[in-house]
C-alpha cells in the first residue's frame, strides 16, 4: 500500500485466479472440441499428427506457462523456496509439452512435403519457444543455482519478470496466428459464411486473449505482489548505497 | 529508487526511446513498401481502397498509440498538465486515423461483396478499437474533466495503465493477424516458397513485435516512471488512512 493502492485483498485475488483457471480449462476444452469435432481428432504417426501441434501449444505455451506465472501470486505467503521450485517445474513441463507439439508439426510437414518456417506464425511461435527456453535456463542459473549473488539476482529479477510476461503474450499471439492459418487453409471460403467451425475457432481466440488479460492483471496488480523478504529489503538498501556511491571503502 | 532499482538513468531512457522511434518509422516505411511495391499502392474510391486499411491501422493503432503511451516517460519532468494534454491529443489523433482505416475496409468489402466481421482478425481488431475508444473517453472523463475527485483518480489510474498497455498489445496482435490474412489471401501457395513479399510482410510482423517490446519495456521499468507529485504522495497517504479505516470521524 506504499503507493496508495488499496490494501491486499486475498478474496479478490482468489476470484481472479478462479476465473483464470475456468478460462484455462475452457480453452483446453474448446481446442479439444475443435480438433475432435471438425479436424478428425488427434493421433501420432497418422495424417492426424498435425493436430497434436495446436493441442500441445495451447496446453504448454499458454495454460501451463500462465499457471507457472501465477504461482508467485497464489502461494505468495508460502515459503519462497518451494514456490520457486514449483514455478520452475511448471515451466519445465510446459517446455517439454511444447517441444512435443513442435516435433509433431515438423514431422507432419515432412510427411506431407510442406516447407517449414515460412509463415509469420512459425516465426513468432519459434521465437516465443526459443526465448522461453532461454528464459528458463537463465532463470534456473540466476535463481536456483547457488552461484549468483544477491545483488546480481536483484538486477536480473525485473528483466526476468518483463521478459516472462512478454514471452507469454507472444505465445498467445502465435496461437491466434495459428488459428487464422488453420482456418484459411481448411475452411477458406466458408469462413466468411460464419460456419460453426470458424465461429468456434474464433471463440477459442477470444478465450486465449481473455486468459492472457486475466493472468496479466493478476501479475501486475501492485497490491497482489509477493511481500519482499527481510533480506531483500536489506539488499535493496545495500544496492542503493552501492549504486549511489555512498559506500565507504571499496 | 525506493524499491532498490538503480537510480534514474535518462541516457538509457533516451536510447530506448530513440530505438522505439527508429523502429516505428521503419515499420511505417515497411508497410508503405509492401503496399506500394507488391499491392499496387494506396487510393480511395478505387480497387486500392483496401490498402488504406493496413496503412492507417499501423500508423494509428500502433505507431501513434505507442508514442502517446511514451509521452509520460519522455516528458516525465515537464508540467503534468501539458503532458496529459499531449497524451490525450495523440490518442485522439490515433483514433481518428484508425477510424479512417476501418471505414476503408468496410467500404472496400461492400464494393466487392465480401462479408464483414467473420474473421478472428476482425474480432480482435474491432475489440481493440472499441476498447481503445472507451478507454479514451474514460481517460478524458476521469483525468481531464474537473469532476473526478483525487481519490477516484487514484483508484482509476492503475486500471487505465493496465488496460492501456493491454489494448496496445491487442492492437499489435490484430495487425499480425491482418498480415497473415493478407498473405494467405494474396500469395497463398507461393508464401511457402519464401517469395520476397512474404518475407517482407513477415519482417513487418517482427518489427511490430519489436516496437511493442521496446515501448512496453520503457513503460514498465520502475526507475523510468514519472516521479509522483507532492499532492499525489499526500493523497496516497490519505487513501491509505481511509481504506485502512484509521481515519477518525466519518
Amino acid at each position: 500500500a506504499m503507493d496508495g493502492a488499496p490494501p491486499a485483498s486475498p478474496a479478490g485475488l482468489s476470484a481472479y485466479v478462479a476465473v483464470s483457471q475456468l478460462l484455462g480449462l475452457t480453452l483446453l476444452a474448446t481446442t479439444g472440441a475443435w480438433l475432435g469435432r471438425y479436424r478428425g481428432g488427434v493421433a501420432w504417426h497418422s495424417p492426424l499428427q498435425f493436430n497434436v501441434h495446436p493441442l500441445c501449444m495451447v496446453l504448454g505455451m499458454v495454460f501451463l506457462q500462465g499457471d507457472a506465472l501465477l504461482v508467485y501470486r497464489v502461494f505468495r505467503h508460502e515459503a519462497k523456496r518451494s514456490t520457486k521450485a514449483l514455478h520452475a517445474l511448471l515451466h519445465g513441463l510446459a517446455l517439454v509439452i511444447a517441444l512435443v507439439g513442435i516435433v509433431a508439426v515438423f514431422e507432419s510437414h515432412h510427411t506431407k512435403g510442406i516447407p517449414d518456417m515460412y509463415s509469420l506464425h512459425s516465426w513468432c511461435g519459434m521465437a516465443a519457444f526459443v526465448l522461453y527456453l532461454l528464459q528458463w535456463l537463465l532463470g534456473c542459473g540466476f535463481f536456483l543455482l547457488p552461484g549468483a549473488s544477491f545483488s546480481l539476482r536483484g538486477w536480473y529479477k525485473p528483466q526476468h519478470v518483463f521478459f516472462g510476461i512478454s514471452i507469454f503474450t507472444l505465445s498467445i499471439a502465435a496461437c491466434l496466428l495459428g488459428i487464422t492459418e488453420m482456418l484459411l487453409f481448411n475452411i477458406r471460403d466458408s469462413y466468411s459464411l460464419f460456419v460453426p467451425e470458424g465461429v468456434l475457432a474464433n471463440t477459442l481466440g477470444v478465450l486465449l486473449v481473455a486468459f492472457g488479460l486475466v493472468v496479466g492483471y493478476v501479475l501486475t496488480r501492485d497490491d497482489w505482489k509477493r511481500p519482499p523478504l527481510a533480506e531483500e529489503l536489506a539488499l535493496s538498501m545495500d544496492f542503493k548505497t552501492l549504486t549511489e556511491g555512498e559506500s565507504p571503502g571499496g
